[in-house]
């Protein structure tokens, strides 16, 4: 068995960042640049009034209350041709380009416009050249780096991208993810289902995540358990970057997926991990595409999608893939001294009295129960021999729901 | 000028939710449910095994060492016939149904077989009735309503669903929202730029907001600084649940998008909040088509689509739209006293030598600067009339960033 940290560098290891393509910048949410992107434009590429007001000469407000006289009118947009000067003052507003001769803005509530003129009042404050005014370049300059390579685009990063004109983006191509749940015992939801048998879950959850860590999920059905069936459907995989297995790791007396896929050429780079729940997880290759095999029970199988599938698709699309960051929670209960594997334990998220995450684990956390995964808020980490703690003990959690309000 | 929190509050009230339709599982993820989602299935449906092993009677094994009789297999999906008598054992793997007869699982790193008998040695530790088996609906029962009507669905969710044989669901249909941004400054990203114009960013960056918050972006154009031009546009959100306006809040004199949509039937519910960045924000209704007026200013737009318009969309898909929550932070720097307008300050977020989050406010926090939203992690966010709080003072934080590993 090896840890979980090594487990996931070996994955890193065995995977390579894919290719780009170009894509809009509509459908740019979420990629991941496979350049750096360079702004084509300043912003703003002229200096323009960061308020509603007047553009003056700040010397001319030196003295209040002084009386102005108006030249003109610059909408967003518009210029005021001519250059401003002494004793003159031009109606202007928020993004406008500041006239030529202009140095600052008078907001509008500080002033009084009547007859062509305008009047600005002592109330103006601290005033100087450059007041209210925003410079040509204090977002960006042209040709300067605005969004680098390996970055996952939010938003955010969208608008910016736009700002910069860059209509077109070079990212990395998603990750084609083929999905062969094994096993006699599971039939897909909906289909006729055997005596002894339950409905497949897995398959379906992992296309979720998959397709939500940017990849693109293929369903190759559901492999019964013997070898010539699953070396016929894993053909199925052929062209795709990744593919996964669940379950068959266990069946009757030997690996079924290890020993069928290896007749075809399947190599083994590890098998097992030190992590509850968990622990029989295969990483390999089978000619270009690489595979891993999660564990058949839908909790193992999630949570290790989480710790490894997931790392695996951002690796792929070009991002570290350093797995899920753990962070700062208190136990809302005592935790038992851990053994050898490392322990990742479903619980609530609650805010205690004084503000910080209490992480609440649940009584039972039996590997099959996908009632309690989906209820949790946070998975609980207890390295390999932490010891036994009391409630109120700092833990680190990984955070399941989404407490990021992702812009 | 209202509150953040009124202004919420009163978009909440001014929207309903959308009605349902009929998806397939394989399109459930992050989508509403519109339905309480019973268990056609009880999980598991029959007493399985926990492990890989032999199933026994507990009575049989009270006493150790003892040899039992080996009189079946049971792989997963399979079944023993007949009923285990005293004295017999069957072989059992995880997942397999237990036999009639049998109460308990061995696990086989405690046993030896040979010549068709089972030696189960004294290693077993605590033992009775039920050891190693999982009970008939320990995860769920038939009938049970295991996903509640409005509840968005997680990967996690998506399994359980697939294992209460839930093939197809009913959810909230994706609200369609028409995005119009106005404006004769901004140009189109890869359009021909005026010498006084600068990129529009903001329909970029807010259909992106949309799409990762289950809308359906539809984008209307640049609508020019003239009623006319806008009346005629704003006809492309006929038959959208939202029309989204940015900027022509105050252009030239007067609000040319309440003015000109006002002809044709706008009515306003509120205009103004007090909060930066911020401030012009508009929600009203124009016929069967909610409307919400964002400010222009690129940072002002995304920082009140995050507060108001994600929120609306999620009131849309039937979920509460209470805004992102605020989550504990220190503050990474000393912060002024607050004036009468709720603050939200771009900041980085690093986690402090004793483990909690602490927020460095960026020195600039100028409203047209885009790269530094898109470098932040968090807003500060700073309630009206907040005292000045030194460095390391607790702070709350609204997170940019994913920090949640979504599963």
């Amino acid at each position: 068995m090896i840890s979980v940290a090594d487990a996931l560098a070996r994955i890193r290891e065995g995977l390579t960042p894919l290719g780009a393509e170009l894509i809009s910048l509509a459908d740019a949410y979420g990629r991941v640049l496979a350049e750096d992107l360079t702004a084509r434009r300043t912003q703003p590429p002229f200096a323009v009034s960061a308020m509603d007001g007047y553009a003056v000469r700040a010397a001319d407000v030196a003295v209040l209350p002084t009386r102005l006289k108006l030249v003109g009118y610059v909408p967003a947009g518009g210029r005021h041709e001519g250059t401003l000067g002494p004793g003159e003052a031009v109606r202007i507003f928020t993004g406008a380009r500041l006239p030529d001769g202009a140095d600052a803005v008078v907001i509008q509530e500080d002033t009084e416009a009547s007859d062509g003129t305008v009047l600005v009042h002592d109330t103006v404050g601290a005033f100087g050249p450059g007041r209210h005014v925003r410079q040509a370049g204090i977002d960006f300059v042209e040709g300067e780096v605005g969004l680098k390579a390996g970055r996952r685009l939010s938003a955010r990063d969208v608008g910016l991208a736009a700002a910069m004109n860059r209509p077109w983006l070079m990212v990395h191509r998603r990750p084609r993810v083929a999905i062969l749940p094994t096993g006699d015992e599971v039939a897909l939801p909906g289909d006729p289902i055997g005596p002894n048998q339950i409905v497949s879950s897995n398959g379906a959850a992992l296309a979720a995540l998959i397709a939500a860590s940017g990849g693109i999920p293929i369903q190759l059905g559901i492999a019964r358990d013997d070898g010539a069936t699953l070396k016929t459907m894993a053909r199925g995989a052929e062209g795709a970057d990744l593919l996964v297995t669940i379950g068959g790791a266990s069946v009757g007396e030997h690996d079924l997926v290890k020993s069928a896929l290896g007749e075809i050429g399947l190599t083994v780079d590890f098998w097992k991990i030190a992590m509850r729940p968990g622990k029989p997880l295969m990483f390999g290759r089978l000619g270009a595409t690489a595979v891993l095999g999660l564990p058949g029970n839908p909790v193992s199988a999630l949570v290790c999608g989480m710790l490894f599938l997931r790392p695996a698709l951002e690796r792929l699309q070009g991002l570290p893939g350093d797995g899920p960051l753990p962070e700062p929670a208190l136990a809302g209960a005592a935790l038992a001294a851990n053994d050898g594997r490392q322990d990742y334990l479903r619980a609530r998220l609650v805010r205690g009295p004084d503000g910080a995450w209490v992480a609440m684990p649940f009584e039972k956390q039996d590997s099959s129960m996908m009632s309690a995964l989906a209820g949790a808020d946070c998975l609980i980490v207890r390295p390999p021999a932490a010891p036994a703690v009391p409630a109120g003990a700092p833990v680190d959690v990984i955070r399941l729901s989404e407490g990021a309000y992702a812009l």
